[in-house]
């Protein structure tokens, strides 16, 4: 499965591992990034201690993706180490970094021209997160105070975006998403999904391995869904290429021969929306 | 953050990482794993490769946790290749398991008494589900054809669970909590939550510092929320004791401090229901 390039995901907060949050972050991205003809190869969670954080990026650096998405822990607060980790796992210091501070100064300024807090200080807290792994560069945040951040380890992009959903995805559209296109070139991901009913999965899997035999381009994966009296699940079809009207082509006859072939076997088929 | 002993988690299947599922799994598992006292220490999401389980099992193995929970590609499709990854990472072949064997026929016996099926046979793509890699066990699945599977690696303890929902919860709850509650003797985790408005999290920083010096037993983060007119964020409060009066006392004395300390500086504190 793995195409070169790729992309792994590095997400960064215990609320993750203790179960309090859902990951839509690690979703999100995920979506986003292979809908830009990339592949996710890895998604990795870790608590917000500097030696996690360090080990898992320098991991994923040796398994050679184009880019590592690092998202969480660039806050003001103690539990905030995404930047000391980066900067440990790179063999590197912190230095505060004067862009950064700009940009969190203007973002304090505007909170107080808007009325949203009274008055701004420059505390440690607040220049802690302008402090940023040496000869690595701020990105801005549309929306918050914390700026995103690029470095460069072993010629792997390191990208580190806040964990708060608003900001990340603000950060990756405005900036990241421009980066990753560049690598992915033309490429783009296809995808369609059939509802089938009345034939179980087990019974199914010969007919996919059949219909994947005569269709090499397109990857199809079953999803069977919640235990009912009648079998049901999802049929996923993927494929990804430069040439649209190919891919939906490729993917448009898959779906003509799968569907009479359920049919059949007396299942029940019907396209789900997007 | 890490107390020993650990766990870690390891989901497999292509649709989290292209994002077309959400990884309720990894979340449901943190929070189990999380409230029997045990620690989860690391998330790792792979696709449907053989080499990249196999992967993914030794280095977990390598970072030395009591088990690694796997979920996902135990079913009869092409793409369920957990036990080939799982036989690949320990160096062993698959091999039919009489017993697990057993257990499928069962399942499909019982579908075809409750006439959710017509007519069944132990075709291939159903004895798939029985071949385990050498030396491993089946764990039954009340809700579900594809039993569970145990193994052991270098002293860790291999769980691997179905991925859909239901059936990962069953056996879960059924046969690996016991299991998991045996390594964590009598430890439990407690929690609390405070919902806070009125104060930017770069001014609450510093009083987190100060409350979490004067107790160190007790594990403080903040959850900025979405952005909003008015600063809002969720303090979540933690620790792990085998004293579960003592650990509630701990949790109140943080509670009561910082909510004073949040209202001197004009915020509002409201506990927030678990």
């Amino acid at each position: 499965m793995p195409l070169d390039p790729f992309v792994e995901i590095l997400c960064v907060g215990n609320e993750l591992l203790i179960g309090k949050t859902l990951n839509t972050n690690a979703q999100w991205l995920g979506k986003r990034i292979t809908s830009l003809g990339l592949n996710v190869r890895r998604i990795t969670v870790v608590g917000d201690d500097i030696d996690e954080i360090a080990g898992a990026i320098r991991e994923a650096v040796q398994r050679g993706p184009s880019f590592v998405i690092v998202t969480g822990g660039l806050g003001p607060t103690f539990d905030d180490k995404t930047l000391e980790g980066v900067a440990s796992a790179l063999g590197r210091g912190l230095e505060e970094n004067g862009e950064a501070l700009e940009m969190i100064k203007e973002r304090y300024h505007s909170y107080v021209a808007e009325k949203r807090v009274e008055k701004f200080e420059m505390t440690p807290h607040r220049v802690k997160m302008a402090k940023l792994p040496e000869g690595a560069t701020p990105v801005p945040n549309p929306v918050g105070t914390a700026p995103g951040v690029l470095a460069e380890c072993e010629g792997v992009s390191l990208v580190m975006l806040p964990g708060v959903p608003q900001e990340m995805m603000a950060i990756f559209d405005e900036s990241i998403a421009p980066l990753l296109r560049k690598i992915a070139g033309d490429m783009t991901f296809f995808e369609a999904s059939l509802d089938v009913k009345g034939v179980p999965e087990s019974t199914l899997a010969p007919v996919i391995d059949s219909v994947m035999h005569d269709n090499p381009y397109v990857y199809i994966k079953s999803h069977p869904q919640a235990a009912e009296r009648v079998p049901h699940l999802e049929l996923h079809f993927s494929t990804t290429s430069n040439d649209s009207a190919l891919a939906r082509r490729r993917i448009g006859r898959v779906i003509i021969q799968i569907s009479e072939m359920i049919k059949e076997k007396g299942g029940k088929v019907r396209p789900i929306k997007a």
